[in-house]
């Protein structure tokens, strides 16, 4: 990093840490009690950026994103409790009707709005109040830290806990930040952007470099976790640049450029953490580094055989070294390499060599399988790829909360 | 079906069903109490057919197996508590002398002796232990049908019910059997023979017809279910032929070859729906058909994308009829349909039209939801391809039995 440039993370901050951002949420109806529906306003417009569900199933607000994203853009709504997915030209004309509900608010026109949903699928959204609730929360829209959180909560469904992180950096001097809200704890696979997640940045770019980077920092991060496998038809990841620091715009190959690319990749997997660490159920995360695979492709690959396998996933909940269920998983990735070669650790304890038994201590292996946070390393010796990816282990009380999620 | 021949099913019977065909088990001291090593022998040598695991992690046995099964066979030893999976050279060694202890009580070589292990991946066998139990087993060899039920529940892990099936054949008035048994229910998954069965008949048919005849019976069964998507280094299916029946030798084209194939499918079908049934914390099956679809391999990833979905199966086991769910599962399967066309039901009640929502009635589904057994059909309106595939829903007891499996 140049030294013109310092960043630092901003300790409980959100997106409104962004100047010129400003949060709202309220309850709509669509959750019994807690915030459901979140808006977030940009003074100036914002380059916007954005990765979708590669589900081919796509939910109503995804259609609409892809449509006005092209466009610069001043509010982003959420709304959380109904997905807005599987609910056909009706849906549409919803997501524009809030789109619509949020412009006439903020005196903006609909195709300066993007719209997101998450929730339930195949649900026809109560349209007039979730209408109604933007309106309401377009006037209470604020710049304080507390706004911003209540909008990170407003976004949740099963998860626990928000997920938030800010960073500020000075080019000359001059400060600017990069901050981002996501919600997801469930439907979480790397297949692509698998959650919900709003960065903001003040600093300017072009929707182009935006979205190149934000690309890159994705494939780093949102796509390297999983807790289930399953993708849903909602996941969104958009990326704001409103301009409203007072810096020259940020261009291909600048200093700044090299800044907010390794901010987005730090503000990404940050995110990315804090939904694998709230992933339904999760008692244990788990970091897994495949090293020595023939090449990146193949790491991601085995990487997620091992990481969406139950029976990995069920061994780490019952704290078992059960490292031959890695083993199988690696063999069914459908990668070629030599199990004869493989070499497994649980934090510093190999607990197998050339693909076979070590002699270990059971009882090392239980106090590092005993931690909340496992370091999971396997070395294939088959080429020069690494990669390293986040899971969660399976435990009872997934199957309870997603038992009966709809009802 | 010829009027030549008349099939039957024989309620209760087992492998000892079929002429020349004896068994025994014993303990060995791989379970604390219960039988753990099977021995089943064929009075005469046997033509001998073989699917394996397309894990590239390959067992010990599975590596002998694929060596031997070209010879004329007379044995099959089979210990359940430990797989000898990632056991190296030494594993390799321990089964080849599980065959020539084996061979040496029955009086025969070891080239004529097939061996399987399932149990936990990645601990030498106490080989000694397991060939005395050998010599012992060979001892008391029965064709009483108790002695072919003692076999198949000395190959269980997990299971927790024996499975068999026995039907018999009548050719211008001879009898001939078919008959198997089979384990597995947990790292069930459709890739392949995703366990252990056991099959024999007392037809003479060639090597070649009788591995043409079980890969067509195999993928139109056990490659069909799926448990939790994981798949076993170990799975293994092997069909005999020992030619007892007074018949003539079954060919290519032949009345007698389409009884076989007929029975063989229904054999592996029988046997493969026992599995489901008993699939780990298992409390219902799913029949899943998927109709309309582009293609014969596009309806199998589909289905397997719904069938091995941890969401999906976690509302089957809240009786929830979040048809939204499946809708997902298919939109990321990677194939190319029409989501706006897809219907949904559960038995006859149709929950989603056009891929969206209709109007049902949540207690009809919820008493749908509540049997044991639910059929669940997918049209995809997309094509001409059928299939119909069977899995489980996924429980809390899930979670339990693999937490602490290994320990």
């Amino acid at each position: 990093m140049n030294k013109e440039i310092v960043l630092e993370k901003l300790a409980g901050g959100g997106i409104t840490a962004v100047q010129g951002i400003s949060a709202a949420a309220v309850n709509c109806g669509l959750k019994k009690e807690k915030d459901d529906l979140a808006l977030v306003y940009s003074e100036s417009a914002a380059a916007a950026a954005g990765l979708f569900t590669r589900n081919l199933v796509q939910a109503a607000p995804v259609q609409l994103c892809r449509e006005v994203i092209a466009n610069p853009v001043q509010a982003v709504v959420v709304n959380s409790g109904n997905a807005n997915a599987c609910t056909g030209a009706v849906g549409l004309e919803n997501a524009r009707k809030m789109a619509a509900a949020a412009a006439g608010a903020l005196g903006l026109s609909p195709e300066q709005v993007l719209v997101c949903s998450t929730g339930v699928i195949g649900q026809q959204l109560p349209v007039e109040q979730v209408t109604a609730g933007l309106v309401r929360a377009a006037g209470s829209l604020s710049t304080e830290g507390s706004a911003g959180r209540r909008a990170a909560e407003a976004i949740l469904t099963t998860d626990r806990t928000t997920k938030e992180a800010a960073y500020r950096g000075y080019y000359r001097g001059v400060p600017f930040h990069l901050a981002g809200m996501a919600k997801g704890s469930g439907m979480i696979c790397p297949d692509m952007a698998t959650m919900l997640a709003f960065l903001y940045t003040d600093l300017r770019a072009s929707r182009a470099l935006l979205q190149r980077l934000l690309r890159e920092a994705v494939e780093r991060s949102f796509n390297l976790i999983t807790i289930d496998g399953d993708t849903s038809t909602n996941d969104t990841v958009l990326a704001l640049a409103n301009g409203a620091a007072p810096l020259e715009e940020v261009v291909e190959g600048s200093e700044l450029a090299k800044a907010l690319a390794e901010m987005l990749v730090e503000l990404c997997q940050e995110l990315a953490y804090q939904i694998v660490s709230d992933g339904e159920g999760a008692t244990k995360v788990i970091t897994l580094t495949v090293q020595g695979a023939p090449d990146a492709v193949a790491a991601r690959i085995l990487a997620r055989a091992v990481l969406n396998s139950p029976l990995v996933k069920t061994a780490f909940y019952g704290e078992d070294a059960n490292w031959g269920r890695i083993m199988a998983a690696l063999g069914y990735a459908g990668v070629a390499f030599d199990p004869g070669k493989v070499d497994i650790f649980l934090g510093p304890l190999q607990v197998a060599a050339g693909g076979g038994a070590v002699d270990f201590s059971e009882s090392e292996a239980r106090t590092i399988l005993q931690s909340r946070e496992i370091a999971v390393r396997v070395a294939l010796n088959a080429g020069p790829a690494s990669l390293t990816a986040w899971g969660t282990d399976l435990s009872h009380e997934y199957v309870s909360i997603n038992s009966h999620y709809r009802s």
